[in-house]
């Protein structure tokens, strides 16, 4: 199944120059977006992982169930003040913008091996914000997986030396 | 399993007087997760279903691994100005302050029947949104589905005359 059929590229969004890769026309195909599920957690049959943590929001639609098809935990990554608990917290830069990614103090035990599942590799940016709040909380990153890679943009740079898997790169 | 056990409630979030339902608690817990998830798509598997439709962030961590579940599409409802296509829009009222929803023109196919999802109901302001935008698209609202009900809010009144399943009630 070519997955890239199903995504929809709308240009100059959300501002002029980028190139936005628009998932929702995937998603809503109940078969293709089961089939991207599957595909990911083939791939990672034979990685040990604890839980799953995912940067809101588009990292839930794939974190969350891909966690669900591991039988394992899924932490959702949140913007600033969304989480009730005490929180840790971290400043990014975006492919475009700027924000603040908060997690939960007691989100991951020290020691536990977290895969981190986003919808899309730009930058990094977002992603190597969320490994240092999860080493910060005593996390062991495994891996991180992605439905798509913005190659060019080299990314995988950004996030050390982590497995890296994406079903789909531009 | 008693899914209450999982969640943990927090006083006086995001504002004095809300006793906030945290679902990360359950979330994190890998058998109590895909538990919940399983346990919708029984009380669902007799309703005839072509697409789950749910409102950011934490719809997306219930609707969306349901949609993989039961093999459907999944539409994210989201917040003004994250949906790259040309949508329509709608505000609404909250619990606890204002926002404004959004859905892709061409989310829904008429005559669709969509199932609602999300983490919680409260007094159903969220939903009654999500149901106004899926009916301007022609879809058919089927029910909805949710882990926890705030019974003592009477959201379902706002919801007119669908099926709601909740898992968790307050």
């Amino acid at each position: 199944m070519n997955f890239k059929d199903y995504i929809r590229v709308i240009e100059d969004f959300p501002q002029p120059g980028i190139s936005f890769k628009d998932i929702t026309t995937l998603l809503q195909n109940g078969p293709v977006y089961k089939e991207v599920i599957n595909e990911l957690a083939r791939q990672l049959k034979d990685v040990e992982i604890d839980c799953i943590a995912g940067p809101e929001a588009r990292g839930f639609v794939i974190g969350a169930p891909l966690a669900v098809a591991l039988g394992v935990g899924f932490i959702p990554i949140r913007k600033s003040g969304k989480l009730p608990g005490e929180t840790i917290e971290a400043d990014y830069a975006l492919e475009y913008g700027k924000d603040k990614l908060a997690m939960h103090n007691d989100a991951i035990k020290p020691g536990q091996k977290v895969l981190i599942a986003d919808d899309l590799l730009a930058t990094g940016g977002t992603i190597a914000t969320s490994i240092n709040l999860i080493e910060q909380l005593g996390g062991n990153i495994i891996g991180a997986a992605f439905l798509i890679e913005l190659a060019e943009l080299n990314g995988r740079e950004k996030l050390g030396n982590i497995d890296v898997i994406s079903l789909v790169t531009y």
